[in-house]
């Protein structure tokens, strides 16, 4: 069973507190092990990779088998069935498409003192991608973390994805084809990480980390952040589905569905302002937990973790909504344009009935890669920024700096930096004698 | 004696690759103490303030106290002379000017399909930022992370700044008032850091935390983001000047020094087409060692980490640049357009004789909070990005869930995920029945 709270309820301030501070992630404590992976990676290189691989993943390489040779891959891709192939190719130039305007402009400008002022963006120069192996093993994911990356201008694309009793993806690796992925090395957890930051023999270093992975994998990002730029932590995914009456209950409860069969810490939150709506959904819900193929992993997440909120009306929603600040939020409502302007924090919006998330995890172009556990406050979803990198310009002319000198001299003289002063009062002198 | 390098020597590469690889910083493992701090602060808030604030800033104050009321800090700003005053203004001016440049712009379109797609900007809603107290109060500091922040459209943001034995710095505050900051806090420290991002009686929590600190402000940081969002550990100042021999030595190693008498963890480099004109310098940075106030911590960050590197040409000069991938570069050559063109990795650049690094810390404009430690090859400064996050918008209709639904489909079925493919199925169904 969900939770049910209506705000008319006078304990709702406290539940609704609890449902928020719920910890639904229990990540193990692996930063020891996963410090010692590390060590060993940056000492013996290629050595532990192949040890570490045939241990975790029970395959057995040779150093120069950790690379996956592009016949290999190409004999793999050759599996993958025509529908699933096109349905790829589609999903990559929508994804492709929305991703190239996101791509911002160099900047430079002249100000009324003469000086050239501005910016200009450029490209990490190599990037790695981490994909898990296994049944978490989305060939989506290599197209919205691979296409971005691409299409920032990254020139050196690399992906490690284990391949567990040495069974590789198809799918995946036809994915990284499309998303034109330059390098993929069969290997994973905390040993691929390490080897992406620091390089060994086979695998030369990248700049960037991207790509979702088990406790393993975020705690290496965790502590190979500063070495190389990482992504977010992503956390368990997450549902908050604003609807009225006016909804289908069945759509309602497969959107539910569809983050809760993630992960038993997923969550799905419905917001109605009608309450016989919210029990229909809840009885649509069960029905669909009957047939459900992953009904064992979803059930636990909708009863843990889900709710059903009954509001007054629609702007006690939005501000419920910008409490949860959640990573995915469907507005179901006859105006769901105007509903979205009063909400500030989520991290993807999905307006009207026949925009399911489904569509944004796929195929609608947006990135799927977004912000969970409440960090739609303050963070964005994945994006060409995050392998784009910005560098201020400056160019002072001689009348610049004699206007501007003496206010920076003044500056440094309070702060007691003498030498920067100086460095500005060398040159005014000069320009002034 | 900082080092002397050639490209022509043999040893060139293995001297060039150790001095990449010295490690600056010593930071001290304060992780343990500063994890006590937040604990202490989330169990007790106000009152851990208040002990904390007595034993390690030697203040005593009512938990009423630990936030400067408006008249205190007008009493303060009024103690400003007119000169600091004015310059402090004129900065400020300056650098929001250069910020507005950077606010992103919404972006909504409607696809071939007729999907409507986008994003939209939206601010944090409130900041936090931390100024250290004693020696290292920068105002410069403050307006370069509040200023971004108001003009991202922050609404409340919130200073925290010890006060050593009860002194407060007048222009720290008044650098407040004119960045626009609504409230400030007298307290520091990892409990400062706990206080913002958790929240106690008296300081509401913030969602983004911003500024630079010692050991301890930076282990806080690192513990709490995920909570909320900081903006970079920066590490000790660098800076990088490319120039030819028509450049007066005196004005190079004075730009050195500004960057050495930072910190004796700072280190300034000068790569050079000319020799004589390094042994110049050389003798230029000594000459000023002499009289520098701050000549203990200016020499020894010269004599540890600074570097005089001599190269055949200027392009050998912008790949070992983009090597170093410095916080700070000048280019003082004939060309430096030309020459900035080709290099993809620094912070920021400084361009031609009258552009002094010491102009971008104070006046310039863009932000002096500029990414350090070889992170400029996949980070940038601070800017008004740092304050904002993005939300993507997206809306099908029904003809473009026609079009896209079965590929969404198939690569849910494809991906196991049977639920994401369910709530596209049951509209298409709806939509051809």
């Amino acid at each position: 069973m969900p939770q049910y709270l209506s705000t008319s309820d006078p304990g709702f301030e406290a539940a609704f507190a609890h449902l928020l501070s719920l910890k639904r992630e229990d990540s193990p404590d692996v930063d020891a092990t996963v410090a010692a992976i590390i060590a060993d990676v940056r000492e013996r290189g290629d050595a532990a990779l192949v040890e570490m691989t045939a241990r975790f993943d029970r395959v057995t390489l040779a150093p120069d088998r950790l690379r996956i040779p592009d016949h290999e891959i190409d004999a793999l891709c050759a599996q993958v069935p025509e529908a699933e192939r096109a349905a790829l190719s589609v999903a990559a130039d929508r994804i492709r498409a929305y991703h190239q305007r996101q791509m911002p402009c160099d900047e430079s400008w002249t100000d009324d003192l003469g000086a050239m002022l501005g910016w200009r963006w450029t490209p990490v120069s190599a990037a790695g991608l981490y994909v898990p192996g296994g049944l978490a093993s989305y060939p989506s994911s290599v197209l919205m973390n691979a296409i971005p990356a691409k299409v920032a201008g990254v020139r050196r694309l690399v992906v490690t994805v284990p391949t567990p009793d040495g069974v590789a993806n198809p799918l995946v690796l036809l994915a990284c084809r499309i998303a034109g992925v330059d390098e993929v090395f069969r290997i994973g957890g905390a040993q691929a990480i390490a080897a992406l930051a620091y390089g060994t023999e086979s695998v030369r270093p990248v700049d960037t980390i991207t790509g979702p992975g088990n406790a393993y994998v975020a705690a290496a990002k965790r502590r190979v952040f500063g070495r190389v730029g990482i992504d977010m932590i992503a956390g368990p995914s997450e549902i908050l589905v604003i609807a009225d009456r006016d909804n289908d209950p069945d759509f309602v409860a497969l959107d539910l569905l569809s983050q809760a069969e993630h992960d038993e810490s997923a969550q799905s939150i419905l917001v109605t302002d009608d309450a016989s709506f919210g029990q229909a959904v809840a009885r649509a819900v069960e029905r669909h937990l009957e047939i459900l193929p992953r009904a064992a992993i979803a059930g636990a997440s909708w009863r843990d973790f889900g709710a059903i909120i009954t509001v007054r009306d629609l702007p006690e929603a939005a501000a419920l909504a910008d409490r949860i600040a959640a990573e995915h939020l469907e507005l179901l409502v006859a105006d769901p344009e105007g509903l979205a302007a009063t909400i500030s924090h989520a991290g993807a919006i999905f307006l009207g009935p026949w925009t399911p998330e489904a569509i944004g995890d796929y195929i609608g172009g947006p990135n799927h890669v977004l912000p969970t556990a409440r960090t739609a406050r303050f963070s964005s979803g994945l994006s060409v920024m995050d392998f784009l990198k910005r560098t201020t310009l400056s160019r002072m002319t001689p009348e610049a700096l004699r206007a501007l000198g003496p206010s920076a001299e003044t500056l440094a003289k309070a702060e007691r930096l003498e030498a920067h002063g100086l460095s500005v009062r060398a040159r005014l002198d000069r320009l002034n004698g």
